[in-house]
């Protein structure tokens, strides 16, 4: 007989095994490589959390100058890759931009496709370091200014608002740029991390799985709500419309974006960390519309929520957006900038499946027509 | 108790439900929509077969009339696209340009983001015409020659071979060609268009959801064995070297491309197609050089493997880049012409994923270390 059990969008199916990342939804923990996120974010640079993803372990001193050296040694774009950019039509997503250059890129930087778990990707660390550069170097072109080379003596985070502001950042913005995009490096099997490996399970070059986890990252059910938030906040306005705004919106049953994630049964962990940040930035920069207004959302929407017997709380994405506004970054670039921190992890997945591939190749439960036999052109109706 | 069973690559796990595609494996039997492959490539134009995927009904005529002028009216390459393809650098292979020029379509044609079933990709085809378009445009392209307009009086097959030699093809060549990529057009949830299902399900564009798709035909597991049985018969040279050969080869342990299908236990029914179809254009082309060889190939690959106990037949590429050969076609150009079919199936699951959407995002089974602290830099060892 017929099996015809299934678990839409694989919900609890394993799809295999993974050594990179735990989430203990309950606990509402998350762990890369067995290190709680909390604890790298207090003590790790984004190039010690890449370097880990990739490699497994923390570096030593010596083995992160070596890898540093590599990843700020990739980080300029070579010039016929910044013509590409600039010939994008001006209505163009900048996500459209980042999938199509990645798969550009693909061809250009001097790479052997090696369609192997030894490929060179994790040595020249051109997509890590260059994905950065491409998002901040579009923030420059969208608004009709000049590409910023690279620098080296700056951090991964800080190199970023280098590039994209075109001064260098207070050192305090840096690190905190840092965190965030480390923050979000890594979160096993969602869908965009999937994509990456059934496409690298074809043994498909790096380039073009990460190009088409980007493409997976672009949908509105997964990349697209920090920028929402943010544009939500707005619309409120000040702490003091909060609870107005909220009567209103559960009125007109609208979605209060960032908040709820089918993974975790609690706050997500990120979140908490991020808020802290956000505290922190808020109080540096004497501004603290944004985390004021976000903070009475979240208490307002949880008692309702925790009420009606269906507890929701905040996601990655509720108040990440407020910083990266804080650090003048335009609400557009905010999904790019969860790409540019996810890169590392996609990257990890695509070495480990190669490590112990199997191509992905999943059956469909078959719902359509019985056999039947075509009629003529001239005699359908 | 935690349940730790899985499937490698999925085999055998239904991941949804779906309308379109029925593999008999068993009886060698392969349906698009209740119509076997058979009947379809006797009877029907890829334009029909296309129609029939996306619509779930064969035409009548009025309704190919009117499918067709759209089909045909979104053929032509816009100039900035036919730059940036100029641009690509000339050791790119063509599948990284595909991937790259879907993504930066995406932004370029005049097209609505609704991330919707109702989407209008459906309604422009821009994706399934201007595949074609920009692969023959690339076969040009890399020979040096000019851009060629395409034709709208002539099939999708016929037009993909006018648009790469810029002289109108012989009828019955253009039949055949057409004929080869209605046999392309669908194959349920492999690899490619299980990434597309995968990124489509996040609500990314459904350029984006193709681009990604195209990444995973990319890989040498999935798209590129028809490039190489025409290698292996270039390498045979003739009927009269194959036992030799074979003998040699079986020896050395070397893979004899283009057999074996995990899905099917006979011959695969597309091989049988286009082995006839080869047979014919042989005779009228009087070069039977290939088909000798591989016919002969088979007969004592297949002859040994039943010896063997381990019975191995031909897949769909197996036969395929031959017809590609004699139609005047680069080897370079095959596996993407592979995509130039499949596109409309790509595009058909693309929407099925819409109309009744979960966002795909299984389970790893976590294998990684146990929960751990962070020590400072300076005292890592």
């Amino acid at each position: 007989m017929e099996n015809t059990a299934y678990s839409k969008g694989l919900e609890g199916v394993i799809a295999d095994e993974s050594r990179i990342c735990k989430i203990d939804g309950t606990q509402g923990k998350l762990y890369y490589r067995g290190y709680s996120i909390e604890d790298l974010a207090a003590h790790c640079s984004y190039e010690e959390v890449a370097y880990l993803l990739l490699y497994e372990n923390l570096p030593t001193q010596s083995e992160l100058d070596i890898f540093s050296l590599k990843m700020r040694g990739s980080r300029d774009i070579p010039p016929p890759v910044r013509e590409m950019m600039l010939a994008f039509p001006p209505a163009a997503h900048p996500m459209e931009l980042l999938q199509s250059v990645m798969a550009y890129l693909s061809s250009y930087v001097r790479h052997r496709i090696e369609h192997s778990v030894n490929c060179n990707c994790r040595e020249t660390l051109h997509q890590v370091s260059q994905l950065a550069s491409v998002v901040a170097t579009y923030g420059r072109f969208m608004q009709g200014k000049e590409y910023v080379p690279p620098r080296r003596d700056l951090s991964h985070g800080a190199n970023f608002l280098y590039m994209l502001h075109g001064t260098e950042p207070d050192p305090l913005d840096g690190e905190l740029m840092d965190k965030c995009l480390l923050l979000h490096a890594e979160h096993d099997f969602n869908a965009s991390t999937f994509a990456a490996r059934v496409v690298a399970s074809t043994l498909s070059t790096c380039y073009c799985s990460i190009s088409s986890a980007i493409g997976a990252l672009y949908g509105s059910l997964h990349g697209g709500a920090n920028q929402r938030v943010i544009e939500m906040a707005e619309e409120i306005g000040s702490k003091d419309n909060v609870s107005a705004w909220m009567e209103k919106a559960l009125g007109q049953k609208r979605k209060v974006m960032g908040m709820g994630h089918r993974e975790y049964k609690t706050k997500d962990p990120r979140a908490n960390v991020i808020e802290k940040l956000l505290f922190t930035l808020s109080e540096r920069k004497k501004d603290f519309r944004y985390v004021e207004i976000l903070q009475e959302v979240e208490r307002v929407f949880r008692a309702k929520m925790e009420t009606a017997g269906k507890p929701l709380y905040p996601n990655v994405d509720f108040y990440s957006g407020a910083v990266y506004r804080l650090l003048g970054i335009p609400p557009i670039l905010f999904t790019p900038i969860f790409a540019v921190g996810r890169v590392a992890g996609w990257l990890a997945h695509i070495l480990e499946q190669r490590s112990d591939n199997r191509i992905y190749r999943p059956e469909s439960l078959y719902r359509g027509p019985e056999p039947r036999t075509v009629v003529p052109l001239e005699k359908r109706q």
